[in-house]
């Protein structure tokens, strides 16, 4: 290769111009295995960088390390879909001056898009890589490591970004095909141990349940969706990552499987129970906007009806073309949803953020049916509540609330109503339910909020949606 | 479906915002076949529009009918690669009163990225198309029509148009699964009875030679390659389209299969002779521009290792990650060589226009070795020439000139000449070859050229490489 675009970390960061103040950008496939976020910090913070704003599309448990770097001041500034484990906590008591800024991930890909969050420098981690920038998420030799399968919430950054930086544990051959990240969006590839524990990419929210209130809810769910008028040939599905969502795959399956009806596409992170459907025939094509286990990151690699979609493909608002435009089912869980069947995915009923936004208000909203999958309690803690600890998915966008207590179905959807009525379904009052489960826990004292504002909820067109404020322990 | 583009082309063009004097802009994959310009540039003319600028990516025999939208004043004003037929032959006698924009294929992408060349509507032809705008250039239905594989020189206009409309001859199921051109980035589709004819899309400068002198130049230009010390495992190489140049890598596959020898990539226009190669495992993958054959539309519609570039990723200057910049080998044709080993690939030597600039000086500049094929004489007329009619490849990027009188190498390639005469291979100089061809044909009238510039030919950076004048009869 006469040209090449190997240089060091040190050496990219250098030419990338970055100064103090600036955007730095990174992308969560590695989910909680990714190790690109501490390594590049950790070079800047040697490097003696201060003021920068870290602009994840999510952050979880393993970003802890950052809680020294914004402590040092090389951090001073967080934008993300979500936040996990101790450094979550942290910021929820107070540890930023700046508040973190929440975006869902389409509201990312459309603030990319238009400017609204300009980046600087790009630090993106690629399963294989060649020597001038063609990256993806999936194997290309046999030293392959660190697998993530679609690489959607990087292609915004690597289409935007000023300065685009590559870093791979597997270098391979020009040409890297097929690519998902262009040459021609690359300035600099760096060779690293590791860009991540592929182990690790189905950790976080997901999980295969046997827990029997989620199959009772899974149960509940299947029943809405295949009454709900939304169930015929051709139609498409997202599902969560919660436990209750991916069990309701399989009674899916089931009725697909009766009623000879399949899907055109299933949409968003892709699981193995998605990918399992569609090498059955019952699902066409797979839109994957990340892949959510090695199932997964196996199948996008090697089967073309399992298309890699960006952020801004999968989810944005201001695009008539982005997939959530033409989704019909979307399954999704909650920490709470209220009376006004307002939705909480962020932030925990002690006000501690533990969360991420995610898809949840893009999908919610551009779907034809949203369904919230949600225990009516966990533990001490009511998840159906008289009002949200802090508004993500606004309740216009959600349809129907499937609780183990029973489904409500949102009054400005009387067509849904009168289907499951007409199919049998028992359907209950959304104040019935907060009803219920404050008669079983009680009043829950209010939460010890400070007058600190920690996060700031952008809805998916850039305005503010709503504030987090610090806890007072 | 419950959001759709779907509108007429009347519509679409209303929607569009298109006023007198705005840029519209077409690609050129179906060749002799492409059914869209004339078609869009009609409906422009019923709806009364004047003075546009039409920016293709290349024009032919096949667009004659602009002669007249031309003498009308809608279209005044074309950018384009190539011009060849009729309308070739009117504007080379003074038909525009603005000069013809040449500019290679690279250049183009350079241009559109750049804003230097701004397009306010591009006209997007589509083998397939969902009703969100996921377009692409292969089947997807048993309705399919016109096929033409990669559509690479429509995805800078995709990206970068103010406004595109895909018009397409088979509407399928969303989502149309692997698109090339993304839903997000097309504002309108438009379904027509036909978008081309895809038995032409190898018509033009490709064919099959059985001209001995064809074949005396393959086998010579084969031995150039085998010997240049670039024909080395993991080598990549681009061939022109021309009947020598296709009929090398029959030899060159001979070669390989004799030393062992495998290519990494081939690149550019792909015919089924690459395809051929790299079915066979001789060489690795496929880097595709723009499908010449059904046999390679076929190809790309199903082999992962045959992957759809841009312009931009396959030959602009300026993005060090565009495939040209990892080229080895590539092998030319030309109209005229001069004793500079400048080349001309666009105008006659009569002065009358008469083909492309192509990917000619982007391959030719960054690919380690460029060979150019072509005879001493073409009837009466000399091929290798004092001095070229019209500049489009500066001689500093043409290494070795192969005629069927003799071999000359470009005296800034040192190393390679001595590696051909190492290897026993005869070579002449440049000059002696102009000075055979006078000798034969004596000196040639002048030219008829007028004083009214007719064309302008770009570099690949955005500077005037060469002015054509006007031919008075």
């Amino acid at each position: 290769m006469r040209n090449t675009k190997l240089v060091t970390l040190e050496e990219a960061i250098h030419r990338s111009g970055l100064r103090d103040g600036m955007t730095i950008s990174f992308h969560h496939h590695f989910r909680g295995g990714d190790k690109v976020v501490n390594m590049v910090v950790a070079k800047l913070a040697e490097m003696g960088f201060k003021d920068l704003h870290l602009a994840a599309s999510s952050l979880s448990d393993v970003h802890a390390p950052l809680i020294e770097h914004i402590k040092n001041g090389v951090i001073t500034k967080i934008s993300t879909s979500g936040l996990r484990g101790e450094l979550a906590n942290e910021i929820s008591h107070g540890l930023m001056k700046e508040p973190v800024v929440f975006r869902s991930h389409g509201g990312r890909g459309s603030a990319i898009a238009s400017g609204e969050l300009h980046i600087d420098v790009a630090f993106l981690g690629a399963s294989s890589c060649d020597e001038l920038g063609n990256a993806s998420g999936c194997p290309r030799s046999e030293n392959a490591k660190s697998i993530c399968g679609s690489l959607g919430y990087a292609l915004p950054d690597a289409r935007y970004a000023d300065y685009v930086v590559v870093l791979t544990d597997d270098l391979v051959a020009y040409p890297n095909v097929p690519k998902s990240i262009s040459a021609c969006e690359v300035d600099s590839v760096v060779v690293v141990d590791s860009v991540g524990d592929s182990t690790k990419i189905s950790s976080g929210a997901i999980r295969d349940s046997k827990n029997p209130r989620d199959i009772l809810l899974a149960k509940l769910a299947a029943k809405v969706i295949i009454n709900s008028g939304y169930f015929t040939d051709g139609f498409s599905i997202q599902t969560g990552t919660g436990g209750a969502s991916l069990a309701a795959v399989k009674y899916i399956r089931e009725s697909m499987l009766e009623k000879g009806i399949k899907a055109s596409f299933a949409l968003g992170g892709i699981t193995a129970h998605m990918v399992k459907l569609h090498e059955e025939g019952l699902i066409e094509k797979l839109i994957d906007v990340q892949s959510f286990d090695k199932v997964a990151a196996e199948s996008i690699a090697h089967d073309q009806l399992h298309q890699e979609v960006s952020a801004i493909e999968y989810a944005s608002a201001n695009y008539m073309g982005s997939a959530v435009h033409a989704l019909d089912i979307v399954i999704l869980s909650a920490l709470e949803v209220d009376v006004n069947f307002n939705v909480n995915v962020l932030v925990g009923s002690d006000g501690i953020i533990r969360g991420a936004v995610g898809g949840h208000p893009d999908t919610a909203e551009d779907s034809a049916l949203s369904i919230i999958v949600c225990p009516l309690l966990r533990g001490r803690i009511p998840c159906i509540v008289p009002k949200v600890t802090t508004l993500i998915t606004p309740g216009k966008g959600v349809d129907v609330v499937v609780t183990e207590y029973g489904i409500a179905v949102n009054p400005g959807r009387p067509l849904v109503k009168q289907r499951l009525l007409d199919a049998g379904v028992q359907l209950t009052d959304i104040n019935d339910l907060a009803a219920k489960a404050r008669s079983i826990i009680g009043e829950p004292d209010p939460l010890p909020f400070g007058d600190q504002v920690v996060g700031i909820v952008m809805d998916r067109n850039g305005g503010v949606l709503d504030k987090i404020y610090n806890i007072v322990d």
